[in-house]
């Protein structure tokens, strides 16, 4: 199959573990991926250049940066100097949504995927949301990512027209973070590119403290692997 | 009812006919109101400035404009220099969506929307959607806004919790736009205020040519009121 036969997917990437397997993912399946990430002010974002260094090894045929303040909105640990990004949470504290979910933000995300996979004439959009080892928020369940999907068939013009169904992809939803990894060693993905800490502080380093990072080492440990972002 | 108590509402606020009647029926209804308005590379950037002085007038608790690129999405001849804004179209037109029609425009609005919603606790959102007298956009139509809300209140912290049930409120959906106009001039809204010119060379005049101009002409006359834009 030549390139130009190929199908087209937008890929959400952030520069994480999960989005950037996604991308493998993708990949993988053929098709060409348009990676989208997001300059939201967040204030982890060295995660951006990840993304940037993911995207590039990965190949994809554009990558695109929008940029727009949820400082103004607020809300969340992740935009918010004034909240603390939670370290060495309470196992007891799982089932509670932490204050590092930022309010909506899947759907913003998804919003502008569909934006550009309707211009770019591309059914499917892949995003790394996945509802075992992850933060308990609620824009990461499949009965949510259905209700997107089926609004977005309702929301363009490519679909009501019927040349395109859209497609949400998440191939990770049912996956622990130690079977993700896993898929991603096994697709050749260099994971020293990608970066997950929360802490805006850890300047090179991850915290391994946040949340974020506390799914990443346990992950990397029951995947049987060392992380290489940890060093020798 | 002491301001305190009212209950709040996020109000999407273009500056046009539709946006601004939306605001005014949302004031009259009591809530406090939060106007949001979007700079998102729109070559009729000028409507900004018009949703900036409704804003005011109606006095909204806080306006906020969140800025981002759509050119770089592109697709519109509302982001795009290289696709014209259609002036006179023929009738047999009408039937079809046309290039002014922005890629999932309202769902990147409703999404940020719906983020300000959550972390004001606001339950309503509304939004200036007609399917009379418009353009045929997908994303206009009552289907459409319901799918959003079921979504809505699958991706919400707030609202998988229990405490709010989000509701798209489009009050506008079936009334043409006579009915609107006469609406706005019963709540008192100063429609000299708004803008809905798409012509972004049209400086200071509306172009009456474009779509938006000639519904907002046929609007006025139908009302049997006279648009203060057009001056004496």
């Amino acid at each position: 199959m030549t390139s130009t036969n190929k199908k087209k997917a937008v890929v959400l990437l952030s520069g994480g573990i999960d989005s950037s397997t996604t991308l493998a993912i993708a990949k993988a399946e053929g098709f060409d991926c348009y990676a989208l990430s997001f300059d939201y002010a967040q204030r982890h974002r060295r995660e951006l250049e990840s993304a940037k260094k993911v995207a590039r090894a990965l190949g994809v045929k554009k990558h695109l940066i929008i940029s727009f303040d949820l400082r103004e909105i607020g809300g969340s640990a992740l935009t918010d100097q004034q909240i603390s990004v939670p370290k060495d949470r309470a196992p007891e504290a799982d089932n509670l949504i932490p204050v590092t979910y930022v309010p909506a933000r899947n759907t913003i995300f998804l919003s502008f995927a569909l934006s550009w996979a309707e211009v770019l004439q591309a059914e499917n959009i892949f995003i790394g949301a996945n509802q075992v080892d992850y933060s308990g928020y609620p824009d990461c369940r499949p009965e949510y990512l259905k209700a997107f999907e089926q609004m977005a068939n309702l929301a363009t013009k490519v679909s009501v027209e019927g040349r395109i169904h859209f497609q949400i992809r998440a191939p990770l939803i049912n996956l622990t973070k130690a079977e993700i990894i896993k898929k991603g060693l096994s697709l050749g993905l260099d994971y020293s590119l990608t970066w997950s800490c929360y802490d805006p502080t850890s300047e090179g380093k991850p915290c391994l403290s946040c949340d974020s990072c506390r799914f990443r080492l346990k992950g990397f440990e029951e995947a049987g692997a060392k992380d290489p972002l940890l060093g020798v």
